[in-house]
């Protein structure tokens, strides 16, 4: 692109309108500006995605890439039970991407962003040789001292889901290898959840009404979230295999490939964590008066910090590794 | 880097130490989390380094590409008249970096971390091919209502500019071509000027104390930055060639470069900015108790938005051209 090109480009994608009354300067100025709401503590994440890592054109549309970047972001805000308010996007574009799949990316993110009321506030637009990377950062709000964190696991808990698992992992298989001939509606379905993640705002919010939880987003799969807790809150997590909530699409893949998705598969970000017995009760009501499936997967007990999956009457221990191709999710994630 | 190297790796750059008390969660969970101050504004900003386009092996050791980044993002902070507080930083590494060269980034990153009592509170570390990329994210904080922006300039104002202009473009000069003969401590000052940037975070501080003032900080150089004061505000600038402030060890340099730095030559990371005479006598006594060096180099007229370089009696159009290699610093920076 051309310098001129990109005054236009960066003039195309100011937002219309902001959503949040608490912004005092956007786009624009060495740096934006905005007023903390009274009572709320800060929360903020950053997630970068890199062309030929993270995803190739092959898998994902340039609007997919947007969106997505933007989504995993979101889903970071959700697993701490805040709300996402503002984002600054950073952006390295090699020559050979046009302006029109660029704009793209961020009618991508717009669509996103509109769908979780969240605003773009600044950012970078630089040049690069090879591949496309973007950096997301995301800033949200949480009621004072009710951000839920990876370390509050306590024996006796609850070992929680939100939505069903592998269905991410499954539509990336399909995307990747043409083996198997699903009906067209589960196609798209599992291919979309690859795609277009949805974020858990809602649950999280309810999480962080809690007395107490643990909580983190499926990024890297089942296996390695709840390592993470259990390392944290040094617990030992045992999970039901025959509980592992999946969808009816990927249902109609293999049997063993179902699994492997649902534990290790990740990118599904979902939410996972642990609570009270009590407290799950709650969660469990109010999450479905507003539609949210929520499963218990399994519990909590004292013991040195591991993850076991048990079936029928064995235990198997679930190591912290999983899927660390396209990777993304966490502060400091993996290479 | 192997995964387990980079667990070591992440571990080895988290800091022993945080400068800020309203750090609630920092690096190693979904997302950090701090208390703002009552009574403060948030200030955000991100900028990108790409290895080939803002630095080169050749002119940059890791350690100052550590240092630059951050300093480069707390020069937009101190151009709000802001306090620097918190950082994130993702990285994209290209498997042939060695992982000391990467210790010294992050060792550089620290050392600017330090000087300017800021916080790394999370990030992302990711795999790319070819480039090395960093994003910085810094989060500061200003009294409500006390932030210096481009659109404040008013006709009558006086122009002022922080420390020397120039000097850094001279030192990437020196670093890319062979052809002047410096004594050692001027060709060494004008290299660190580029290599390592002072962010200048104390005098926009004393800036943010005055009434009123359009602030910018210098990493395009003065045309640009003038050009976007003139532009927000609805002013026109005159700028005179003979108050511009430069350096012993620039002056050794041909006459018609050392202006061409001076004035487009960028990344000197100095601030700009326009304020009332009354406010600049203020601003100026209160900067020289504090050792800062502030010098009037124009004033703002009435007239459609335009800069101008007065030399005897000629005024000469200054575009908003300038620096657009290496270039950093906006908020959507260019291309």
């Amino acid at each position: 692109m051309s310098i001129q090109d990109e005054f236009e480009f960066i003039r195309s994608i100011r937002p219309a309108h902001y959503f949040h009354e608490g912004l005092v300067v956007g786009i624009g100025d060495d740096a934006a500006v905005y007023t903390p709401n009274k009572g709320f503590q800060q929360i903020v994440c950053t997630d970068t995605m890199v062309e030929g890592v993270h995803f190739l054109r092959k898998t994902m549309e340039p609007f997919d890439i947007g969106f997505k970047c933007l989504a995993v972001n979101i889903s970071d805000i959700a697993a701490m039970g805040g709300i996402p308010k503002y984002f600054l996007v950073s952006i390295a574009i090699p020559s050979r991407w046009h302006e029109k799949d660029l704009q793209s990316i961020y009618k991508g993110m717009a669509d996103a962003a509109e769908k979780y009321k969240v605003d773009l506030i600044g950012g970078d637009t630089v040049s690069i040789a090879d591949h496309l990377v973007i950096t997301v950062t995301l800033i949200g709000e949480v009621e004072r001292g009710k951000a839920q964190l990876r370390s509050s696991a306590r024996p006796g808990d609850v070992v929680f889901v939100t939505g069903t698992l592998g269905d991410s992992a499954a539509g990336l298989h399909l995307l990747l290898n043409d083996e198997f001939n699903l009906p067209e509606d589960d196609y798209q379905y599992l291919v979309s959840r690859h795609r277009r993640p949805k974020p858990q705002v809602k649950a999280g919010r309810i999480i962080s009404e809690v007395d107490r939880a643990s909580l983190n987003d499926i990024s890297d799969g089942i296996a390695s979230e709840l390592n993470e807790i259990a390392d944290m809150s040094n617990v030992q997590i045992v999970v039901h295999k025959d509980l592992l909530p999946l969808s009816d699409s990927i249902q109609l893949l293999p049997l063993e490939k179902q699994f492997e998705w649902a534990i290790t598969g990740g990118e599904d970000f979902e939410l996972v964590g642990t609570t009270s017995k009590h407290s799950f009760e709650v969660l469990k009501k109010k999450c479905e008066q507003e539609g949210i499936r929520i499963t218990k997967i399994g519990e909590v007990f004292e013991g040195s910090p591991s993850v076991y999956l048990q079936e029928k009457n064995i235990r198997k221990r679930l190591l912290s590794k999983g899927y660390n191709h396209f990777k993304k999710g966490d502060s400091f994630g993996s290479i």
